[in-house]
């Protein structure tokens, strides 16, 4: 029979209630002839107790201990499933990660998925069961201990698991119906897509859109496993939420996708660099050690031998910037006249794979932020995206204004 | 290093700080050159929040599940202690059941133990580890599957790690500071024992003392492992709580060592019964078969081929004993006259090693009962205990009147 993976994240298993609700999802795909893997998250609020003890009694915890604690709450969901379930009369039965056994690296609390075997679950499957409820998020290391897969690795081990049981497909199932042209909070034109693609999936993922888990978005493109996103909250029918697949499965497709941003940015600027080889090593060494997520990297044009040179990183990381660059002034690795923080600014990018056969994108997303009167601070860009940083106060402004301008409202 | 297992009820782990105390105990015997197997109960509420969740999802649950996510409890519980020993700056890692692997029969939900390998833990303790933490009540049955081990299964797991390790003693820390000649509640001249033997825990344990699980008590004393019941919430010396020991480590010993209670019996009495070879086995087999504990039998002498029969089951069973006798009735396999449920009784038991070399134990009870006018309605005996059915109104009389007849106040 052919295999689906169906995950249901953690407001989707919150209650005794919505896990019934979602068992019935499952039993609607049993009945339409698949066999199904489930994977479950723990219900909402419990990862967040676990691991609020955990840093209650051990703020520099052994992370090995932190992944026996946090892994219990997905064990929970996953007995829960498998018994409601049982109760409608499905064949199904719960497996921790260690029992399939999911296989991870020894990364523990962000362990990379090494193997799934198959043949213990396919030689139930071919027994007579129809659903497998797995417990996301944790795996087991080659030492025998359990591991996690970090925050939202629910997705990931959905994912992992499409690709190695060769799934027709792998639906996540959410608290949003779906992947929209921006977010719906900010522009109340914002539109659901039907598909979109890796690529620009994975640019939205990894800017903000909390949609999806960036790893698992890559895990899919490598494997081409075709992931639908959906709600668990509304009744969907076959052609419901959005379908994230190759490029070549979207018929029609918009030169831009999608808008998405960024609030909380800093712009950083070191003044007066000595401009020599092996500078920006010398400056994004210490702040990568420091543990600052350096996004945006401008240099201007060198003058006598000395430049500026800007970079971006989240507001909250400013501080621990700031020291880590006075350190290497201090120590003579770095020599700068100032270093001058802006935290009152956001980032906007468009995104559409488009936009590699299509000129203008980024002339038409200046020209629209120029005509709302929104300055540019730094650019950046990549194949298929634009990312611009500007006033923070003008953030929602440009959103809109780049919804319009690029007639996200309208389908293909 | 001499190893040492100490195990901390639901209520010595049920907050963080109660944790750090139970870790601060554990800290003190390392420092005086144990190795320490310390084997933890969920934290109180947890595991009848996780069986109350089961129950309502599936009545007639699949015990496998039910093992699955009731285990969880215990898992979390072993992650902190481990976290906050390590915060201790000593050296301690938790294992779960199936890590151990601690393996059991596939009797889900009452499971058996039957091997303990030790190669595991022993090899960290010979690398340097000081403690191991093992989550109790669980373990892995020959399929792979997590299998519990029944209510209380956390004291049965800490004798059964205490018998394989050849650990000194084995130390149960929980609510009570020890074993006392009867329930202070009821009689405020009980005192604590420095002492009892296996055989006198386990008849007190079977008749209603909830200190100790029984099979763990049966298991100490097949292996002869010393246990010792103490308050995790007093400050104790080495001299605290109560030492479960063989008979021979009791040097000086009371005839009776303690009154034992259990207040909701009921005596049914099958009236006329046809006496005849096979009538216990069709009588018992389906009470049996109906899930009825019965516990004391009278047969009274049979007249002209016909007889009475009196059995005692706890109060809630009567309903369940009189369907299964009528069924029995119904179909011919039983011929009696009458059912008479007396459901307002009680049982009171005087337990001691020294009755089997002293007589007149018995003769001192009954006189003891009969200045109270405490009417004796069934009595049954084994070479360490009397027990007596009566009225449960003067139950509370009786214990206080035997403990003052067999002078349990005073030290032996």
């Amino acid at each position: 029979m052919p295999i689906l993976v169906m995950k249901f994240g953690g407001t989707s298993v919150a209650t005794l209630d919505r896990i019934r609700r979602a068992a019935k999802r499952v039993g609607r795909e049993v009945a339409a002839g698949y066999d199904v893997i489930v994977i479950v998250s723990a219900m909402s609020g419990k990862t967040n107790e676990l691991v609020g003890w955990v840093n209650e009694t051990s703020p520099f915890y052994d992370a090995r201990e932190y992944d026996a604690v946090v892994s219990s709450g997905e064990q929970v969901t996953a007995g829960l499933m498998a018994l409601t379930l049982q109760e409608m009369e499905i064949p199904a039965r719960s497996w921790q990660g260690w029992q399939v056994p999911l296989k991870t690296s020894s990364a523990h609390g962000a362990a990379r998925i090494e193997e799934i075997p198959t043949d213990n679950v396919m030689g139930r499957f071919e027994a007579g069961m129809r659903v497998a409820v797995v417990a996301g998020f944790q795996g087991i290391s080659p030492e025998g201990r359990i591991t996690t897969l970090g925050r939202g690795g629910s997705d990931t081990t959905a994912v992992a698991f499409a690709a190695a049981f060769g799934a027709e497909r792998c639906d996540i199932y959410t608290d949003v119906d779906g992947v929209y042209t921006t977010d719906p909070r900010i522009s109340p034109k914002a539109r659901k897509l039907d598909r979109i693609s890796f690529e620009e999936m994975l640019e939205l993922a990894s800017l903000g859109a909390k949609v999806l888990q960036t790893r698992s978005v890559e895990l899919a493109m490598r494997y081409n496993v075709r992931l639908r996103v959906l709600s668990s909250f509304e009744d969907n029918n076959a052609e419901a939420g959005t379908l994230v697949c190759a490029e070549e499965d979207i018929v029609e497709s918009k030169v831009v996708a999608g808008v998405a941003y960024s609030r909380d940015e800093a712009k950083m600027t070191l003044i007066s660099v000595a401009d020599r080889p092996g500078i920006a090593a010398a400056i994004f060494g210490p702040l990568s050690e420091a543990g600052v997520n350096v996004d945006m990297i401008v240099q201007n044009i060198s003058e006598e031998g000395r430049t500026d040179l800007t970079f971006s990183c989240p507001v909250d990381q400013v501080a621990r910037a700031q020291k880590a660059l006075q350190q290497a002034k201090e120590t003579g690795d770095v020599n700068f006249h100032d270093l001058v923080a802006d935290t009152e600014v956001a980032k906007v990018s468009v995104v559409g794979i488009g936009m590699r056969s299509h000129a203008g994108v980024a002339a038409k997303m200046f020209k629209s932020l120029k005509d709302e009167n929104v300055n540019i601070k730094v650019i950046t860009t990549s194949e298929i995206k634009i990312s611009v940083l500007i006033d923070r106060k003008y953030m929602e402004l440009a959103v809109q204004a780049l919804h319009d301008a690029f007639e996200l409202e309208k389908a293909a």
